[in-house]
């Protein structure tokens, strides 16, 4: 977990601007012998396409992605596996007010003060374009733990939760929030019509869970697979928050609730509860994994806010760009990538040093 | 973030099991010339010291730390910095039930499914006892970073938070549950002897602010600041959420809400609000760095639960240890100590990439 | 240093096999605000170029390095550079013979050994052309060190030395062989077409000489600067043998005449010798840096060699692929690129923990 | 490889300096299961223990090693190995000249350089003392890889070379030298003692074999084999050079005599010559992996050298510590235990990434 760069045996390296030429990842550590075609990879990248309904950003890329090296005849070498996915639609827009004046709420204050320069550019690299190439990594990782599935979807938008009672796996592609609760549906498109017409925006809770994770998986103490998944999620864009099962529920709840017990089972202990999402020690322990992530609303609105130059001067600013009025929505394909990533290093790690 | 190490340019590796003879961490890339002594971390070991109050664990350990590199007339010379501090309480009992059945709740059945044995004895490695390691690295981490004042203290226990309006740094170190609200604490008190009574352990929410980290720490992607904090909070014993300033309550934010607006400062901008927890991209702004945790209760506890031993059979397990009815309230100086690590290493790796 | 990742703070991750469509580095981690455009990259990239004499392989390669990423207006933002290679001249001949059998003396059965599988295609992955890539990286990396001067030449082809009486920097850049002696480059010239004729090959020695390193880069005791130097140049293709300063020759010399004497400098020390090649304790002292390295000869020659196949079968082969006869002449190069990586690397590590 | 840890699955970090209370080393990534006690250790330690001839240092350690963490009865846990041996004959002398002045041929100046202070007692941290923690590391790497047998004996001391017609395994541990040839003995034996009485010292060249490593570890690029034992054995204390197989001699062979060809084997192929040194394209073939390095002669030699003090005064200084006339001798345990690390973490990695 150095720059741009994540993972242990199983790592990737990601690559690119907003409006630069193209993007891209580089996957090194993939085992042999895997069938991997751009075919495999697509999908993914296109549940994560912008333009595709109202509600997220307008922004048209195919979002055609491209191996370049690590696979021959149709399967992986072992060797590292280059992915690139080339900008169509980065608009040749002027972006000198951005580059003269910090917008609240993005990183271009924070990577001024860090670099001392920055790419203004649709965000340059703190734009969210540059999950595409993790949702394309995010694709290998899936095919090296063919034994995990792994879903995410939304709970929660601009406040309004789904009822759990109504969930049902089958409705998440059939909108465009990922919501797994068909009820709740209207209520959102409702919520995000509203923001986007006034001009704003609106924050989610995506929950991303992976069945078929055997026990044993996460190497303690600081590479817990709770701590890599917390570290993951942390870094995808506009996330403030991760919770693990319960995750902030344990504080109210007490010792004798909390503990999942357990009773014989036919292949493992069979769990009376999951309170833990599927990690204990760092460990997991064979019940599903079950993350949550809490996704500020963006911060491009077309509310003028109060914000200051490069040259230190006040001013206001409007972000005019194209965006989503709701991040967490396209925030779900990337967190399922970050959870395989996450998986299959752990995977591979398990291997390596147990030999199971 | 490799196993037992933790940090780039600034890293640590810690070791040891609670009923081995000793425990240590080897803290390496220090830089030269600071002046350290066993007097400089001793008083953070103290503050976690178990046994303090009747309502953390009765083990009694004096957790003396000695310094046993890395330091030469009293100055950091460059070289690792080995620290150790011996195990004198770990009781002789009798663990062979531990060793038979798996605590739900804790790491037994994790460890076993992983390596195929464990250490039984207190938890073994995965004990919190491991977490005075980290206090005393935190110790020297400190070091690093003398610009930064670092402070953590709960403001949750059992469901009961504290009243913001009350707030009084002052207060923190006058109760035995760094409660920063002296109108809390009665209630806290109430709670947890009714806990320890009932054999019952309650959850906890523990914040840790960070004044005086300038602009530009934090390295993206991968090695966000607030991606590095999430994995280091998240690999502290029983947590199970993290979130970054507003955290989990940006979900319910509208974007007009969420922007922390600038006005111009003296010294770089002046903020109008810190919703974003001094992070945003990943890169501190300045502000101060704001992280929140929530522990589970500690799952030890007087009341059976179901379970099955290592032969895979039903039985029931009752945990009689000296356990810390609320983890949550020693996990204040390690939540300080994972957060002075953190900054210790971004700011390396700010100074080293960028020469500023 | 895992799999296709070299550095700690200055890291560069390589990628592409020799007949794939592209070929490539990211270099993650550069200071940001270096003026860098791909004119300042290209020329290096010509001096590895293959088919420029009738002593290297006949492949046609323009080896255009393009900048995908990491740089805005003309300078470095401190985010990854990607650097892409296109290969044009991959010609679709006929692979079925290395397919089926393996190449003694090159990497073929290791890798199926390996990988259980493997792209036979001009020696995928393993193909010297990877150093292409390297030799983009370190472009990048010549301009964090500013003030080191590189240079690499061969002193030795086929067990002919040059005289170092002889020795001219301005010599090495007008002949083909990177030859620092005119009068040996005769010589060379003969051996080399000998060589050629009877589809045979030679092997060499490169030296390679950093001047202006300050004293201090290198970090004890694993990332020792002459530890990271063997191992940069031992990924090198076909180098077989590593040596810094005197090397091998020091295991014949006394305590007395190893010592390099020191007096008082304007700035510094004044070294009386350099028997230590600039590094001691794995530091750099200020005096030039000196590495050698010994390249074997191709093992692709026209000479039948006995093998066995996929199979097992005995069999015997001729490889009749486009090779250089004496590949330690591109390797120039490739070893002044990988100087100038480990260089830039030791120094950001430098700065990063001493401030310095 | 960064600062004092080394490896990747299988990883290891020393800490301690010559005249500290004790050193030692953290094996991280052990895998788990494995018989271990101080019993399995001791005897390499003992092999590299000085004071045991007239041909080392006189100075007196029992090097007595202390597991203290990560067994449990008797069987490694998968978590870190802390093992610790004390200094016991840290001799009080008075250690001003070697603050004041710098000794040529030690780091002494070099560390001054990059640290700006030193601990200057017995070269603190840059002491081969160190190499005690690397023995008792390297003695746990050996129970990870039971399959390999490994050896190292001297070669070659002060431009005597044994004869490679008379080498036998059984004679290595029958002389002080670590030399497989008895009839060089005696030649070694008086050149030593003429050193000695003349306060000089010898340079050496040692060899390094593993017998039973199967084919396939090492993980190309830049984990290759031989790039790793390279970075592995430059970095131990006094060698310059580096060679795997024929090494330096393939400069001078035709690319015909340096190809090992195959003939179908029981059990893989059957090699017919071992140039490759058991290593092609960075991944072992089967064949025995040869490694060889050559070691300075110490530069603590009675003579006096023309030196510089702190303040930068010329001065002379003679060395007057407990020294090894040759330090090459010592060397050779020491070489065993790198090539011990680098292939316990190569055999890891490989089942991590392919699972054979």
């Amino acid at each position: 977990m150095s720059y741009n760069s994540f993972g242990n045996l199983f790592r990737f390296t990601t690559w690119g601007e907003s409006h630069g030429p193209a993007l891209g990842a580089v996957v090194d550590g993939c085992p042999p012998g895997l069938a991997l075609s751009e075919a495999d990879l697509q999908p993914w990248l296109d549940k994560r396409r912008p333009g595709t309904s109202r509600f997220t950003t307008q922004r048209q890329e195919p979002d055609a992605v491209r191996i370049l090296s690590g696979v021959y005849e149709g399967r992986t070498t072992g060797t590292p596996i280059s992915l690139m996915i080339e900008n169509v639609d980065q608009r040749s827009k002027d972006y000198s007010e951005v580059a003269r004046a910090y917008r609240p709420g993005h990183a271009d204050y924070a990577y001024d003060a860090k670099y001392g320069l920055r790419d203004p550019r649709g965000g340059g690299r703190s734009s969210a374009r540059e999950t595409a190439a993790r949702v394309a990594a995010g694709g290998v990782a899936r095919l090296v733990i063919p034994e995990v599935k792994i879903r995410a979807y939304l709970v929660e938008i601009g406040g309004i939760a789904i009822d759990r009672s109504r969930f049902d796996d089958a409705e998440i592609d059939n909108n465009p929030f990922f919501c797994p609760d068909a009820g709740t549906v209207p209520l959102w498109e409702a919520a995000l019509d509203a923001a986007r017409k006034s001009g704003s925006s609106l924050g989610a809770i995506v929950e991303c869970v992976a069945d078929g994770v055997p026990a044993g998986w996460g190497a303690p103490l600081y590479a817990k697979l709770d701590s890599q998944l917390a570290a993951a999620c942390m870094s995808i864009n506009a996330v403030k928050g991760v919770e693990i099962g319960d995750g902030f529920g344990v504080a109210r709840l007490r010792g004798e609730d909390n503990a999942d017990a357990m009773r014989p089972g036919n292949d493992g202990p069979l769990f009376l509860a999951n309170h833990a999402g599927g990690i204990v020690g760092g460990i997991s322990t064979g019940q599903p994994v079950v993350v949550r992530m809490a996704l500020k609303p963006t911060s491009s609105i077309l509310t003028p806010v109060q914000t200051i130059t490069r040259d230190g001067e006040a001013t206001e600013i409007v972000t005019k760009g194209r965006h989503d009025p709701c991040v967490g929505i396209r925030a779900a394909p990337v967190a399922e990538a970050m959870m395989a990533l996450v998986l299959a290093d752990a995977k591979l790690m398990q291997r390596g040093q147990t030999g199971r």
